[in-house]
């Protein structure tokens, strides 16, 4: 079975070492493929239930990506199993008014998972050290004291329960241009396309190097960084849904013990 | 097939009617119902990927019971293949002392859906006409007060694009005795098991003749309340599953049309 390790980023990590088109973990046909995506989904359901009857732990999944890198369909099929009660998505967009008007991380910190939950971030306080360096809105100095401020938040979480596994959905430039054109040219899926992207994808190369930046600096020992090869949608699922599932029987989760006093009690 | 008809709540409806027992929406073996139930949530999954892409309308299920009539295991199996970016749940417990500092409607609004967003309220604003009342804190003239402020505020929502389903799942007193030992007897399961629950359920008979009035003082044309039997499981599984895609479908979701600003646009 494939391993992880390569797409762990450390101190040294290059974007440019993971090709987007590759696909270690697919194994098998594609049917074979389809039926792993849904037996994890269905084993995430289970986990989550234990989550939730356990109460005390919380767990993040951070998906960052280019547009159109397949964040929603990750959603879509990695949690197709699991009940909406036990799992909060928030999509994060250009910040409001009332945002901007507060630190960067403190509309993150109100969406933290609680205590049982799920939490899934579509987008998360990455794009503070992306968006803001591209455009030249911050200097050096300032987007390394955002990376040291984002590993302390993220420390807080973990020190505090929560489980966090940060994924970078790695598309090539040549597959976001397909995806974006079939968007164009289908009618029933113009409504995703967004003028912005475009305008975004000029700005190709600045971004990948803001993100193999971003990336190198917070991913940490706790909260590590993993690269997902994601032009072959398959393989993205089932590589996040793999690394969810490891995390979470990692944690060992089990139901409360049984309560004594409970013990002969009859309802009346 | 049956009919919601005798199930919706109009003027002169008494709870007792329905039979907590009854399952006229079961058909066939229990292998069709299963399969019935698992297609429901697949065309469920179909038409919030509509709703999402119209970005226009919203829709906001609410779900009332007593103790263990089945409030989470409905949003478990109703939205069992529905991709969590599209549904947000909530469920509401005792008001903090921060909620409570605000009048009861305030932490409902907070979390109405957006536009192309299915909300899920597990209990709801309902449970400030049923609470109060039983434990004697506010008099009829209040209560009637807050019928009123209930009914103007389901009346913004719809007026501003939310659909809203309202189902009162309907057990019986001998199914709860059922399902809360079943609770305190299963050591896996126990972490479920509430001792107010014990408190709640002597004060039964209050709590139905509560329903009962505020079912029949906030069921209106635009948001009717449907009794659900509940004691079956499955059956009320289907039946809900059933409602909210009559509710769905009426509402005729489509795409957006093709924008003609995009046709021949080239991706570079």
């Amino acid at each position: 079975m494939a391993s992880f390790k390569k797409y762990r980023v450390d101190s040294n990590f290059r974007l440019s070492q993971v090709h987007p088109g590759e696909s270690p973990f697919l194994e098998g046909d594609e049917a074979a493929q389809v039926a792993e995506i849904d037996a994890l989904a269905i084993e995430l359901d289970e986990m989550q239930d234990l989550l939730h009857a356990e109460g005390r732990r919380k767990v993040l999944l951070v998906l960052q990506g280019m547009d159109s890198s397949g964040k929603d369909g990750t959603i879509r099929w990695v949690f197709s199993r699991t009940s909406p009660m036990g799992v909060r998505v928030t999509a994060f967009k250009a910040p409001s008014d009332d945002e901007r008007a507060h630190d960067y991380l403190w509309r993150c910190h109100a969406v933290v998972p609680r205590s049982g939950e799920i939490a899934v971030w579509n987008r998360s306080h990455y794009e503070d050290v992306l968006v803001p360096v591209v455009e030249g809105w911050i200097d050096k100095a300032e987007t390394r004291r955002r990376y040291a401020q984002i590993n302390d938040f993220e420390r807080l979480l973990i020190e505090t329960g929560t489980v966090i596994v940060k994924c970078m959905l790695h598309i090539g430039k040549d597959e976001q241009r397909e995806r974006l054109q079939a968007r164009i040219d289908t009618p029933g899926k113009q409504w995703k396309f967004d003028l912005g992207d475009l305008e975004v994808r000029t700005k190709w190369n600045a971004y990948q190097q803001a993100y193999g930046k971003a990336l190198r600096a917070t991913s940490t020992e706790h909260a590590p960084w993993y690269v997902i090869p994601a032009d072959n949608k398959r393989h993205r699922n089932l590589m996040i849904a793999r690394l969810l599932m490891k995390t979470l029987r990692q944690m060992k989760l089990k139901v409360p013990p049984a309560d004594p006093a409970l013990k002969g009690m009859v309802v009346k």
